[in-house]
């Protein structure tokens, strides 16, 4: 039996390889990953990306519009973000299913800007989130999304459920007055004009809705590689929601023709044609005033750090989901979605980021390659191009349903259990993180349940366990105070405390401080420690520092020489009071 | 043998001896400790207390008016604060030697807001930072300050004393020009006037310096106990900063009188009597804008938490270098602190705390019990009343040399050749938190500090040690990846991918993850472990927990059900391939 070391090369191994891969053909290939898969595609592969991306693209199209009505954006902006995002990703993307482009929860994030200023806060955000992805990609930076836990990840994500759908309750019910900003505020708008709801249009949300569960049910069971009438529900349920906008839209156009009336809202006119490709909005102006760069930077605020984070948390946690365990380049999907959002913000769109749904429909669709995504983009453009003009007959509280429905999703409801089961602490963090959303914005909601996170932590690495036992042997008592792995500077206090209090307890013991499985402390512990054995030695105790490391050991030298002859070394406690006999 | 365990009081028990304990006899006496040592005051005392009184009054009339000097206020405000707090701290200090006032480096954090604003800012400083400091003794938040590395305190201590050096520059030199708010600008400015320096200020300033050296090593070696000529050294020792002041003053006054000149800066008038009890300043006026409470609190920004802060810690290493491993009543020194501050603002004083030099003289000089106090306190009272007119004749230059002489003594120099050999990381903490106090002012520096250690904390603590091991038995390989005593949320995604790479290394595979050590983890590293768990077996891996404890088994359990027969225990991993045969 051999028992053999597997992992850890050290830092300046990794530095070195680090800086010698930099420069390597296998990097170029690894940036710029279209390189490596395109010369090897196969013609079997066309008919799969084919289908997978008339799905997507089949999803992409009303989900691009109803998010941007999310955003307070004219629909036309949710089809520019869909199609730049999904070029530049074809030639950076690593992952061949995953599939980017605008998404409920950075629309919801943008849409206070949008409706409090102008749509060139939206472009703007894009851009900038885009620099801080690319940059925390280059810097390896993508280690900070770790620092948010499930429990405010599912607050958040709650949140932003609700806001969303409370966002769209004036569109479902066809009510007067505005939206809001939060979930609060949306709440009470809808309330206060409860009086104005239609008839038709809750009609016509609520059907659809039905429809989209309906056609969801009807998909269970069936596979792409089924027989033709299960292959066609399974279709039909992937393509449900192009299916109820389009049954939305064909009754509103025969109300009009036939009737010439227009009882439901319609999103209306659509900008037709390809984006403009054009600087993004680096000044502009709001209300006859121009606001300057660092004024627009402001007033995005907290949101500037707050819409990179999530860009990131909703790319990791689709990365994790369809991996499969395998490695993901985390690093060069960074770079991609920071691309993806610079080069889209030249060309309108709003900040965009992996999109779960979408992701989940490419690689159920079966998905091969990347190239799944031209297809797509070729679809966005003939909407762009040509069917604005249908689009414009698009009723609002169709969206509506199928907004409200892709948030019934989105909300993890077994967490709540779970945690109330089992860790009632992070239930409140999930709760705090949550009720911060709905009623100050979600952005703020997040940094809280970071904050509380982080100084929860902190707290609990200040408050090791140390447990001290008393021995007793023949010769006398032995007290003996184990310390913990690592103790960091915030613990040095509560460690002194713990063994002046163990020492107070019997007198007239020999007291071993037990450093076995010690492998890290700082100055201000050995400091610490090198004042509880002046103090317990004033008192006449013999103090050990017991298998300390040499490293550790000499810490505590430098601090005080005098100490060095309190460091023992024994495998067993028991075989000490021999070596050091009591000698006070 | 019996081991025997001393320590641990859960939560609940501990909440209901505090509440039973809030209102006993034995809390007012806590609360208030003149009750308790008051009745038992022995005659025997009187004499030993006196004479501390006297030695520490020595000192701090010549500190109170230098620190107040410093602050850039009119010195008898460093006298009233001297005054208020001394009486409140009779009644409600509980260390007997712990001496409180104006200290160096709250004067040096106060004279920004003086120097920029106004007087009143010192005193509503003072008032806040009192209530800040009940509040924090009050709710049990003392332990805040564990938070301050040393390498922080050093650093900030080291940048003070610069500080406070430099702004003295001008005073010793004599040289005209104003002061300056930092370091660098107190530098800067007495750059720019050097070839205005006079002549006798230096003289004067540096012959400060040396005498008090000399009066310092005169009396080393020397006791209270000793015979007269000993015991006049070591009291000329101990009284040397109001020796070199009374002879500075001298000097100027025999110029003065024998030929009419004043060739030395001098203090000037000093407002005689004793201060005004009334409200503290809740708005006021500077430069003839009225400023409301919301303006001052503005003002005072990021002084209002970190002063508060700086006292307590102050009190706290001195509470700590005179207990000698004694208990302290933390809350009860927070308390009489907070109230000495509060109390203090009403008699126009500056903001105070523990005083170093003061209580060490204090504790040399033989005090008993808190009543040594009170003589200091009629000292003070008497230069209040009477002697207001003999310190209008006390020379800046002396005042400076005593401060200057002062600041040595608070620089640790040989931390830093310890962190050199041991730990270069804390010795890039402590200089950017010098740097940042130098250059931006000392709270920026000390917060600065704070995050940055916090920050490099939160990171180790995401990236726990984690090596696999691989085991070779007869029936094949078994890997073993040890868990550390706790797992947080941030190390989730961490031990995912160790877990995951070890994996990955040798095909075929039993792996074990190992929980032995593992006493906490929370949801997000359940969360993540079944993932793996899940993510291991698509690739017909055999994956075991091994000992994890019946709480983590539960939550483990619950959030994938299907795992409850992953949960394995043994003492020794090779009894575990007998019972667990390879099945994959």
């Amino acid at each position: 039996m051999t028992v053999l070391n597997v992992d850890p090369s050290p830092c300046r191994k990794r530095v070195k390889k680090y800086v010698k891969n930099a420069c390597s053909v296998k990097t170029v290939k690894k940036r710029l990953p279209i390189i490596e898969w395109l010369p090897k595609y196969k013609s079997e592969y066309i008919i799969q990306d084919i289908i997978a991306g008339i799905t997507v693209g089949l999803t992409a199209i009303p989900q691009g519009i109803a998010y941007a009505l999310i955003a307070g954006l004219p629909p036309e902006h949710g089809l520019y973000a869909s199609l730049t995002s999904g070029v530049v990703y074809v030639f950076f993307g690593s992952c061949y299913n995953v599939t980017v482009g605008p998404t409920a929860i950075l629309a919801a994030m943008t849409a206070r800007y949008v409706s409090n200023y102008s749509i060139d806060f939206a472009i703007l955000a894009a851009f900038l989130s885009g620099v801080m992805i690319l940059v925390m990609g280059v810097l390896h930076l993508g280690f900070l999304v770790e620092f948010i836990s499930m429990p405010v990840i599912s607050g958040f994500t709650t949140a932003a459920a609700l806001q969303i759908a409370a966002s769209q309750l004036k569109s479902l019910f066809g009510t007067s007055g505005s939206s809001g900003n939060y979930f609060s505020e949306s709440v009470y708008n809808f309330a206060i004009n409860i009086k104005t709801v239609k008839l038709w249009e809750p009609v016509l949300g609520f059907s659809t809705v039905g429809m989209l569960l309906l056609l969801r049910k009807m998909g269970q069971g069936c596979n792409r590689t089924d027989g033709i009438i299960k292959q066609t529900r399974w279709f039909m349920s992937l393509s449900r929601n192009a299916i109820v906008v389009i049954i939305g839209m064909i009754i509103t156009y025969i109300l009009k023709v036939t009737w010439d009336t227009e009882p439901l809202a319609i999103i209306g006119d659509i900008g037709s044609g390809l984006p403009e490709f054009t600087w993004p909005p680096f000044s502009t102006t709001v209300r006859n005033e121009t606001l300057s760069f660092t004024d627009m930077l402001s007033v995005l605020g907290p949101g500037s750090i707050a819409l990179p984070l999530v860009a990131i948390l909703e790319s990791v946690a689709i990365a994790k989901a369809f991996a499969e365990g395998g490695r993901i380049d985390a690093t060069q999907e960074m770079i991609a979605l920071g691309l993806c959002n610079i080069i889209g913000s030249f060309g309108q769109s709003m900040p965009i980021t992996g999109s779960f749904t979408r992701t989940a429909l490419n690689h159920v669709s079966g998905v091969v390659t990347p190239a799944g995504g031209v297809t797509k983009v070729l679809l966005i453009i003939v909407a762009l191009t040509y069917l604005t003009s249908t689009f414009y007959y698009i009723p609002k509280a169709s969206l509506a349903g199928l907004i409200i429905t892709a948030m019934f999703s989105m909300i993890d409801y077994k967490i709540l259990g779970r945690l109330w089961r089992n860790s009632k602490r992070e239930l409140v963090v999930l709760s705090i993180t949550m009720i911060v959303c709905l009623f100050s914005g979600l952005e703020y909601g997040m940094i809280a349940g970071i904050i509380i996170e982080a100084v929860v932590l902190l707290y609990n690495v200040s408050r090791p366990t140390v447990t001290p036992n008393v021995i007793k042997t023949e010769k006398g008592d032995i007290m003996i105070v184990p310390l913990t792995e690592s103790v960091s500077y915030c613990a040095a206090e509560h460690v002194r405390k713990a063994v002046l209090k163990a020492a107070s307890f019997i007198s007239d013991t020999v007291i071993i401080i037990d450093g076995t499985n010690l492998n890290n402390m700082d100055f201000t512990v050995a400091s610490n420690l090198m004042l509880v054995v002046k103090d317990l030695e004033k008192k006449s105790k013999l103090i050990l520092l017991l298998n300390f490391n040499l490293y550790l050991k000499n810490l505590c030298v430098d601090i005080d020489p005098s100490s060095h002859n309190k460091f023992v070394y024994a495998e067993n406690v028991l075989d000490l009071p021999e070596a050091f006999p009591k000698s006070v």
